[in-house]
């Protein structure tokens, strides 16, 4: 086996990576036939084990912890590789809890009789090998581990660099789990030990892997999207706007975009983008402003915004003129640009040009005015009078997700287990044969 | 716009095909509203305007075919290029049946409310614009065209060199069509006038084109597959097989083997391969090899097959011995390779390792089996006592089909206009902030 003429890794990375895919299609053969009981057990198992042998976890994560000091890694890097014994015990929690869901496998999606009496079922199975890509967030590796297992997939993992010792100490135990429930430890495999080639062998292994999924940075997300021949679930980025309609509610606007910019800085569907009709603007900038400034937000203001805002004479207010380029930023951080729009048509516009097709909000209490946003904007999640921060798994009651894809194939939107399947159909005939 | 540093056609090419496809993006955002009513009237309109233009379809349709003959085009190619004024009538009369078709746009897929009062809507809405890369068939032309209209989408194509004056001449009346009824021609696009640079440049245009559909041929398919960066929905290679079991009953084996290989041959949900449990071949093979020799199917048999259809004297049987490579070739011809298998498993395993994941049937009166089989097999169809031919669109009742998905992402089996849609989640709310 090779990788043709278009190589970028080496064959012998190459075959050993679509060797581990191999192996762990055919342990998936067996898990996607295994009853929900039986998987929950392997899932409970798997979060026994990680409680009671944290200590090495935490050990190797120590190591991990030390080399990234050293080299300079800053510190919200660091806060997300730190795996320490109380996270290992949250990651347990969190496969216990995707214990209790329900099997999304077997599930009958469509099912009628032909007119000449074939029974047609389309049913819910497993999509196969899935393949993740993610930064240094030993956390994830936990979380992918047990989506995959209960929806009855395989997992290949690349983790970063940086974590690589504390993600192999979680996958030993994971592993060392699985062998002792009968089933095969090439369920789950990771590629670290061929570093970054390892990752560009996964974006090659198109027929061993069936679906790869980036989840970290902007750049990491793009470079697999460019790169890859496997098919990829586009995730994450979050370029997410609020329109203020001027039919919006100021008593509304206000808690949401405040909620929707500071609740939580620096996930995907935290608000970046502010646009207010300019029939309300003069009213609302200066309060929303205020609000925001209040909040330690860095406004990056359009001339129109830039003019209100600066007149109202705020307290505290850091106002910065807004360039071309704010427009495109995910700032992930406590800054937020803003604009007056002349309309509502306008607004469309520009969520539509600009967005990364995640989440947009409208507050507004004018009927026609939602009726034509929710309609005419393409994203994932179109809130109404809500915040952003609700595009998410869990709220959504998918109970966990494996990301938030901001693509239109397969799955758009937050990705829990349903997500992570295919479908079947089966005919159940008594001799049926075409006229 | 430049396609970049992988550019593989002229950045005039790659920028006039992306403006295409931006028009055509433009055009389908306002295609996406648009009701069932009026999408409805359009596609009548086009079936009118087809009949009544039929002749000019017609002459250009004779062209391609002068040109094609005497380039030496074979006999089959010729047939499917043809498109003469009954050809034209019936292409009109498959857009009137798809104007019959529900709607698909706008269907709640889920929907429910949060704990916090937050109304959550998953809806269904068009994928936007849909990029086909075809063959010579001009019907495909028409085809594409009405059900992408009719699920909100618009249409890119590139259909083929031999059939480009056909093509233009039919795209000529469709966009006559849209804009007399107030929708924007560009909608229904071709990139023919850049041969095949306009192909390379679809499959580059990420994020201009939504998804790119190839249909023909098993080069055309696995070229697209590799190439493109526009995330691609691979369909109708179909190396299917048909599995006698043990328990299998010959008087249902013998009539839906015949039915499924010979019934229509050519398509890719025609039969290529039968295997026959050990323990019956000996009765079975011979009865099951003197219905194909009687309708003219050539034998390509393993050694144990061989022996027992050689020792058969059969009038008239076609036998050879089967290569390594029969295992994995999709005939597309009245020949057929058989195999003897020691198990249900075996089969199992040899279909797995060998189908394109198409369709697979099992002749079995054994409950277990049939579940083993059903369970076991990795295709996007698996019949039980059933004839292969089953898998289409049209059978399964979705009215017409756009293609069958041999893969597993967005789309499995035949794929209708539901299959061309995906999904926007719409949470209206009344000032919801997540806590």
């Amino acid at each position: 086996m090779t990788n043709g003429e278009e190589a970028r890794v080496s064959a012998a990375v190459f075959d050993a990576v679509c060797a581990k895919a191999d192996a762990a299609a055919r342990a998936q053969k067996t898990l996607s036939r295994a009853n929900a009981e039986s998987k929950n057990e392997l899932l409970l198992a798997i979060a026994d084990a990680l409680d009671a042998r944290a200590d090495e976890i935490a050990g190797a994560n120590e190591l991990d912890m030390i080399e990234s000091r050293d080299a300079g890694m800053d510190a919200g890097k660091l806060d997300r590789l730190l795996f320490d014994v109380p996270r290992v015990a949250a990651a347990a929690q969190g496969v216990r809890h995707v214990a209790t869901l329900p099997d999304p496998i077997g599930e009958i999606v469509r099912g009628y009789n032909l007119p000449n009496g074939l029974r047609l079922q389309q049913t819910r199975v497993p999509l196969g090998v899935i393949g993740m890509i993610y930064e240094a967030r030993p956390n994830v590796t936990v979380d992918v581990a047990s989506l995959c297992l209960k929806s009855g997939n395989a997992a290949i993992l690349r983790g970063g660099h940086a974590a690589e010792r504390t993600n192999a100490a979680t996958l030993a135990i994971i592993r060392d789990v699985l062998a002792a429930h009968g089933f095969d430890p090439a369920l789950v495999d990771t590629v670290d030990e061929y570093g970054r080639d390892g990752a560009t062998a996964m974006m090659e292994a198109r027929g061993h892997i069936d679906v790869l999924v980036p989840r970290g940075g902007a750049g990491l997300i793009q470079a697999v999207v460019r790169n890859s021949k496997v098919p990829v679930i586009e995730t994450g980025a979050g370029n997410v706007h609020i329109y203020v309609d001027k039919s919006g509610d100021l008593g509304k606007a206000i808690p949401i975009i405040i909620n929707a910019k500071t609740q939580r800085v620096g996930v995907c569907n935290a608000a970046e983008k502010l646009l207010v009709h300019r029939d309300v603007a003069a009213d609302f900038l200066p309060a929303i402003a205020r609000a925001l400034a209040e909040a330690n937000v860095e406004l990056h203001a359009d001339d129109a915004a830039y003019g209100i805002i600066d007149e109202a004479g705020i307290d505290g207010v850091n106002l910065l003129a807004a360039t071309d380029e704010d427009w495109d930023t995910e700032y992930l951080a406590l800054t937020m640009g803003v604009k007056v729009v002349d309309s509502l048509d306008e607004a469309i516009e520009h969520i539509n040009a600009h967005s990364t097709g995640h989440t947009e909000s409208i507050i507004a209490e004018d009927y026609s005015a939602v009726e034509e946003f929710t309609g005419r904007i393409d994203s994932a999640v179109v809130m109404v009078n809500a915040s952003t921060r609700f595009t998410d798994g869990g709220v959504f009651g998918f109970g966990a997700e494996l990301g938030i894809s901001t693509q239109k194939m397969h799955a758009r939107g937050p990705m829990g287990l349903r997500e992570m399947t295919t479908t079947k159909w089966i005919g159940y005939g008594t001799g049926q044969v075409r006229g």
